[in-house]
């Protein structure tokens, strides 16, 4: 399993219009093969700012499944006229032992 | 439920060494007031970042209950000697409505 990490800036005073728009385009990623899960999160700190995390059975079902996908269009014509700057998106597996030991 | 983001990059060569420090660290901050679960992910395209989530009842079981407790200073010792630059730490909420609807 992999984990994306996208974070994301949204153009000042448009995130509430972003966050109905996300919950429109959800549906898109949520229906890709290997997808597993997502959450989005918006800053305490910095309330302009989101981090979405998205859990993938593998890398290609995000880069190539995901990116490559005709949806994928769709996805970007919902959610990328929103962010300024474009978001920086990340790749992250799990680092195996980081639990505490008992 | 709050999720804390602290974006990590360790030292060139040092992975190894910080992981197995954190292993032994992650017992510090799973046995703190308001600490709910936490997960350390190492980046696939830049293997020196990582990235920790850790999920808490509250900011400030956070910002008040771990960073001003006498055990957030063996955690320092721990592992802040391996980041080059130090941390970069954000907290966030959960966006609700940014589930499928249904």
């Amino acid at each position: 399993m992999i984990l994306e990490v996208a974070t994301l800036s949204v153009s000042e005073g448009r995130g509430a219009e972003f966050e109905a728009a996300f919950a429109q385009a959800s549906a898109i990623i949520s229906s890709m093969s290997g997808y597993l899960s997502h959450e989005l999160q918006r800053c305490i700190e910095v309330p302009s700012r989101y981090v979405l995390l998205v859990r993938w059975a593998s890398l290609e079902d995000h880069t190539i499944g995901f990116r490559q996908s005709e949806k994928y269009g769709e996805w970007k014509r919902l959610l990328h006229h929103f962010y300024d700057p474009p978001p920086m998106v990340e790749h992250f597996e799990p680092v195996h032992g980081a639990e505490p030991r008992t």
